[in-house]
C-alpha cells in the first residue's frame, strides 16, 4: 500500500478543477434561492444559469442556448434523447448504434427491443473503426434514430461524425442523429452544426466537472418527449429544481475544457505517446489493440498477452496507479469487454487489456514511474501464466 | 432594494447547512475516484456512499438500506416510483391520486392519461384534508398506484399516511402505495413501515442538502421498471456514475434532520404560531386558509382578501424578505394556485394568499420584523384595491 496517487482513469472520472469549484461555492453558501422564485433574492442563481447555458451552447457550437438541456448525468442525456426522439414519434420503430457504445447505451437498446424496437448493431474493424458501409445499408425509412458515440470510451477511437451525418442523411433525412461525446468532450473541439448532429450528450464528471451533473444539445428542429416529467425547468423538457452550483461547475469546466484545448492535443498526446510507445518497446507481450486508428489524444489501450488484466490492475494499484480495463460502470463483472471482441482482439490478448487514459494534470513524472515499474510488473504476471511456451514462441518472433 | 436577506420560503427550497457541505468537500478535492472503480482509490467513495445509503434507511426508517435508491431530485424519485410501478405491470391502468399533488406529478399523470391510463384526482375539504371516502370509493381491483403526498407543499396539510394505506390495502392488497415525502422530510418522523408506504419520495435541497440530489424508497415486495437505463449502479435500477459528494452530503442532511427534529416541532413551530397569530390578529383581512387542518410546523398559509399576492411578494421582496404565492415550479404563471382552488378558498382571497415556510435557520428578530413591516405593506395594497365596499364590509364585521 501506498500514498502515491497516479490516475491514469480519467475516462472513468476526473478531478474536479479548482476554479471549477471555486465557481460553484457561492451557490452552496449564501446564493442558495430556488432560480423559479419570483423575488430579487432568486435573480443571482437564475442569471448564473443563463451564463452557465450560454458557455455550453458555445463548447458544443451549437446555434442558440435554447438548444442546451440540463441533465443529472451522460446516462441521463442517453436516455432523453434516445427515449425522446423515440416516444414523440411512436410510428418508426428501428433503430441503429453500434457494437462498440458505452454499457449504459447497450442496456437501454436491449430494454428498447423488448419493448418492440429493431436495432441494428453496425460492427468495428480490428482498429475499432466503424463500418461506414453497413451503416449505409442498415439506414431505411423506418429508421427514427442513429445513435453513435463520437469517441469510444475504451480505445478512444474516434467516429467520424461528419460522414456518419451525411450518410445517415442521405438515406433518410428525416431520421435523428443522436452523438454520446461524453468522451470527446474537452479532448478534441465539438461543433454540433458542422458536424450535422440533431442530438449530443456530454457528462461534467469526464471534463473536471462533478459527477452528477451533464447536458444535452437537442437542436432546434428535434422533437422530444421529456424523460422526466413535472415542473416547467429547462422549458418543460426536464422537471426538476435546478442544480445550481452544478450547472454552473459545468459552465466553468467547459470554458476551461475549451482553453486547454490546445494543451490536451498536443502536452497530454506527447504524454500519452511517451507512455505508449515505451510500454510497446520495452514490454515483449505488449500490443497496441487500435493499430492506426484516430483516437483521443488521452487514451490508450494496450493488452498484455497470455496474463490476466485484473492482476495486473491489482498490482498496479499497489503502487498508486489507477487505470482499468473496461468501463468503470462493468466493474465487476468478469466478461471480456465487449467492446474488445468486436474488434475481434486475439483472445490472448483481450484478458489482459488495459485502458490508460490521461489529463491534463498527468504528469512526466507520473508517466516516468509507470514506464519505470510496469516491466516488472508485467514479468511477474508473464511468469505465473500458464501459456509460457506460446509467451516464448512470442518472444522469440518479436525480438 | 436592502441587503438584508428574511428567508421564508423554505418549502422552496433551503440553505445548504455548514456541516453538510465540509462532509461534501473531500469528494470535491482528493477523493475524486468514481465509486464502481476497482482500485484502492475508489473505495474511500464506495464505504462513504454505503454510509450515506444507511443513514437514509434510518431516517425514513426502512427495513434494508438495499431499499434505498439515490436520484436526482424529487421529481426523478416521483417520475421512477409511478412509472416504474406502471410499466413494471402494465395490465394494470388505474391510477388514484389527489387534485393537490405537487404541479410535477400532476404533470405526469396528464401525461400517463394520454397514454391510456384512467387517473382519479380525491378532491380535499376546505381546510386542505383529503376526502378519505371518496379515496375508499375509489380503489378497485384495477388499481395499480395510489400516489398521495405526505404534506402539502403550499398549505403544509398533513395527509394521515398510516389511515391512507389501510384503506387503500383493505380494498385492493396488490396497489401500490406511493408517498411524495418532499415536503415532510426534516419537518415530522418518516417511518415507512410504521405507516405501510411502499414507495417514498424525498428531496435533498428541502431538508438543507443541495439541490440535485434527492432519494427513493422502494419496498422489497415491489418491483419497478428503472426509469434511466444504463450500467449497474443503483443496484440496476438508476443508472449514473453516482454523485459522490451530494449522496454524502444528503446522507449527513438526513442525520441534521432527525437531530433537528425536536427543534422543528417546537421552537420552528413557535415561530410559526407567532407569525400566524400576529398576522391574524393585526391585519383585519388576513384569513388563515388552513383552519384548524393538522400541519407541519413550519408552514401558514394566509390569505389576504381583496388583494393581489404578487403586489405583496414585491413589496416585501423589496425590504429582503421571501416568501411566495404557489410553489416555485409553477411561478411565472398567473393561474391561481390549484390547492387553494381544490379547497374552495373563496375568489376574494385566493389571489392574494401568501405561503410562509420557516426553517431552523429563522429567527425570533426575523419573524419581528415580518410582524413589524407587513400591516403596513398589507394596507398600501388594500388602499389601491377595487374592492374598497367589501373592505369596509369586511373590517365592520371583523372588528
Amino acid at each position: 500500500m501506498t500514498n502515491k496517487l497516479i490516475y491514469l482513469d480519467n475516462n472513468a472520472t476526473t478531478k474536479v478543477d479548482e476554479k471549477v469549484l471555486e465557481e460553484m461555492m457561492p451557490f452552496f453558501k449564501e446564493e442558495y434561492a430556488n432560480p423559479s422564485s419570483m423575488y430579487n433574492f432568486s435573480r443571482r442563481s437564475s442569471n448564473a444559469i443563463k451564463e452557465a447555458r450560454v458557455k455550453i451552447r458555445d463548447f458544443v457550437n451549437a446555434q442558440d442556448e435554447k438548444e442546451i438541456l440540463f441533465t443529472s448525468c451522460g446516462s441521463e442525456s442517453a436516455n432523453t434523447a434516445i427515449r425522446g426522439v423515440l416516444n414523440y414519434n411512436k410510428t418508426k420503430k428501428h433503430i441503429i448504434t453500434s457494437k462498440v457504445e458505452h454499457p449504459c447505451v447497450l442496456n437501454l437498446y436491449q430494454a428498447l427491443e423488448k419493448q418492440g424496437y429493431r436495432v441494428d448493431y453496425i460492427g468495428v474493424n480490428s482498429n475499432g473503426e466503424l463500418d461506414l458501409e453497413e451503416l449505409a445499408a442498415a439506414v431505411c425509412e423506418d429508421t427514427a434514430l442513429v445513435s453513435i458515440m463520437w469517441a469510444n470510451n475504451e480505445t478512444g477511437v474516434i467516429n467520424p461524425i461528419d460522414k456518419i451525418s451525411e450518410i445517415v442523411k442521405s438515406k433518410n433525412k428525416d431520421t435523428k442523429l443522436f452523438v454520446d461525446a461524453v468522451q470527446v468532450a474537452g479532448k478534441i473541439p465539438i461543433d454540433v452544426q458542422a458536424n450535422g448532429v440533431d442530438l449530443l450528450g456530454i457528462s461534467g464528471h469526464k471534463f473536471h466537472a462533478p459527477k452528477g451533473v451533464g447536458a444535452l444539445y437537442v437542436n432546434s428542429k428535434t422533437m422530444i418527449t421529456p424523460l422526466i416529467i413535472g415542473g416547467h425547468q429547462e422549458k418543460g423538457k426536464r422537471a426538476g429544481t435546478e442544480n445550481t452550483p452544478y450547472i454552473v461547475g459545468l459552465g466553468k469546466a467547459a470554458e476551461l475544457a475549451q482553453s486547454y484545448l490546445d494543451y490536451e492535443l498536443t502536452e497530454v498526446k506527447r504524454l500519452r505517446d511517451k507512455l505508449e510507445s515505451n510500454i510497446l518497446s520495452k514490454i515483449y507481450n505488449a500490443r497496441l489493440n487500435t493499430g492506426v486508428a484516430n483516437r483521443v489524444p488521452n487514451t490508450t489501450n494496450i493488452g498484455f498477452e497470455y496474463i490476466e488484466g485484473e492482476l495486473i490492475l491489482l498490482h498496479l494499484s499497489d503502487l498508486g496507479i489507477c487505470a482499468s480495463s473496461g468501463s468503470a460502470c462493468t466493474s465487476g463483472s468478469l466478461e471480456p469487454s465487449h467492446v474488445l471482441r468486436a474488434m475481434n482482439v486475439p483472445f490472448t490478448a483481450i484478458h489482459g487489456s488495459i485502458r490508460w487514459s490521461l489529463s491534463r494534470y498527468t504528469t512526466e513524472e507520473e508517466i516516468d514511474y509507470v514506464i519505470e515499474k510496469l516491466p516488472g510488473i508485467i514479468e511477474k504476471a508473464t511468469s505465473i501464466s500458464p501459456y509460457q511456451n506460446e509467451l516464448q514462441a512470442l518472444k522469440n518472433l518479436r525480438k
